[in-house]
């Protein structure tokens, strides 16, 4: 039998929708988000949703546009749910094969905050864990979870395994998550073992290794301080070369 | 002042260069790997490095391809190698913008075994810890790594932030790492602070997560083990609709 | 001897910049741009050029967003500008690797589009003909490339060969296209063999193709309309199975 | 009504199938590479089918690695082959979203070449068509065909709308194109229309498009000669800077 789950109960996790409705309840990514949120909700998790088109983020490699002649920048209320969560996941809908435009924004605004860093002096997202999910109706949930997963441990998060999740159906396009068809009683997608696995495994090692984190007070502190790695034996002091004849 | 390190001298760690020089001694991302090796045997860690074309590997998705009628297939006795180091690092030369295609071969390898279990049912490679190094003299470090932390991710390795690092020149051809150049008396990039910086980072958060998975039995049990995810509050058990009007 | 250029003057291009700069002068990308439209108008060609922040587009994968509920939407303009044009050069900003939130959102429009057809019944952007510049400081250009050649091709442009270039200095953070910097009296990159090499290229490729498409009226009719690919000895007529044992 | 079909007889087409079968007849990609095939054998062209398995091709950016040291290396009798045609159409299946190694391995050994100029000066592969045919079970058609298509633009092939394309289906692991499955009598894929018009439309665009250039004499000179780019107005006489205020 499996050991007891962990008490996740004092986690925090935001997840933050990058579709291109406006509404969110037209968004079909948001019924997967809604899927992996409720198992969090389950074991008592503090989860917060961003559904990024109910805010006006402003363009620009820069913290707070409205310091630099935005009319107005919602980011920076954004930044503080994500910065107060230990988990943040990622969903976007697939559009030629890449991620929309507006998860993209998300990337760029936090990545505008990665000269930050944290009270150990470590880049400003390490501790936390991320993760992505992506839906489409035709093709490219790995390419988009290369780019969302890539990011996000550019910039500090931690990545556990299979930390990527998503619906598509067959080749072309048709029915997204959640649509209604003709000839059938439930939506599409809904009953798909795979997604369902993988969200759910998804969900479950993004909380473990949250808690791991938490438990060592963050990610471990030494050889990873930006400004400090010469302090320790450091890629500059070991010998390229090899051996000669 | 950073806390002591934690004693990592338990740990295992594995680099395998997909390099497209058959002899080592040509290969430049050999030259970096060495660099973030020389880093793990300071601190204890048992270090071994395969470069893949010191050995003769079978294409095809099986685990031993001569019981597929390949009079030949090394693989075996390398995925033995992999599966007992903690740590995994891909080192590959960057042709096109993308890795080569031994490091294509390596994880196609790899992936092949994706059917098996480790002790708890997790996916096989549940546990360990992955990260890449990749080196060309032109573009595309990033979409390289991409790839390989994807891929490493999916099929059960944990990555820690920052897991990849690099080196390439100006755009255009020109001199890969190591390489000397006329009017320098130092091997081109061994000096760049970015590189040896994110070199040093990534091995030291290699070693940390290591440690926090090798100290808690491998990557925790629940939710996880990919024939029991219905024993768990799961994605299929949540509510995706939105609350209607 | 080359043979003398044709007569280009009849063709119009649009550049269309996707830099997270609100002011086009503080745009890196743009100034690429103006060196590769500088050669079209020297060879007569009326170019157009789109500093895409300039306006405001509206998100969504719809043609007019006022349509839709949105206060404004300015893509619709824009549309009339690209379609009015034989080529189309995409240009980028790299931000971890990838395009821009703003490319992005501008592939999006027009992808929305692409339900709508020619005079010939072929997607609307048959005939035209597609390239990209990218610029950045660090990593990427051959990645965001590959998105936008692929998006523009699939939406029905042509692409000529080597129909993308761009500048980004060595690996890490530095100064972009056009920066002064201590100790030279030159912009970076402004004397980069490649680069010019690479967009003087690039940009006469365009040229070509969009002459070659134009004197033949534009991409030619067979097998390529939608809706009557059934006409035509098709896929589906043909056998797929191998010749057995 | 459609105007009649060119002549297309007098081209020659070379597919090149990257499958990780060693046998052609096991291989699902082979299937739809015969389907394109069918099309063109049908107007006429001369088909060169090439399964890579087949043949012993060396590892490294060599032109012929017999000459540096390998015992064999069937390459430079393929190289031939893609030379001797108009159309190059790369086939591969997709493994965790990406190409096989033997299609990066293709790519690679075409790659090396282009340091050779064909007859106008121009890189080799100027004058030729390229597009991709891809399958897999589950997901990355479109990343796959952005990389071959990438790579063949790169090298000198002209990229005709719509060049790429493929078939998978619904998310996860599953039958692959043109297995049997039960309760279906028609192999899995056979039928779907999408594939089978976007198989139709690239086979036809690709010989539209090689037909434009063998009758222009390949692809237009002027601008685009690599060692004479500079005798004509290029990049490096344009002035990059924004008008100032």
């Amino acid at each position: 039998m499996a050991p007891p789950l962990p008490d996740f109960s004092d986690l925090r996790a935001v997840y933050v929708n990058g579709s291109l409705q406006y509404d969110a309840a037209d968004s079909h990514t948001m019924r997967l988000i809604r899927r992996s949120a409720g198992i969090m909700r389950r074991q008592g998790v503090d989860v917060d949703v961003v559904h990024a088109l109910d805010h006006e983020i402003a363009f620009g490699m820069v913290t707070d546009a409205t310091e630099h002649g935005r009319p107005r920048d919602d980011w920076p209320g954004l930044q503080e749910r994500i910065m107060a969560a230990d988990i943040l996941v990622l969903g976007t809908p697939i559009w030629l094969g890449e991620p929309s435009s507006v998860t993209a924004l998300v990337i760029e605004r936090m990545y505008a905050y990665s000269g930050e860093r944290n009270d150990h002096g470590q880049y400003l997202y390490y501790g936390k864990v991320g993760g992505c999910i992506v839906t489409g109706n035709e093709d490219g949930v790995k390419a988009c979870s290369k780019q969302l997963l890539y990011a996000l441990q550019h910039i500090g998060y931690s990545i556990p395994p299979q930390a990527d999740c998503g619906w598509i159906g067959e080749v072309g396009p048709g029915a997204s998550y959640g649509d209604t068809v003709e000839g059938s009683d439930r939506p599409v997608g809904y009953d798909n073992d795979f997604t369902n696995r993988n969200t759910t495994i998804m969900t479950y090692n993004l909380l473990h290794l949250a808690r791991l984190l938490r438990d060592a007070g963050g990610f471990p502190v030494g050889g990873n301080v930006a400004d400090r790695w010469t302090e320790v034996p450091n890629a500059a002091d070991q010998d390229p070369d090899p051996v000669g004849p």
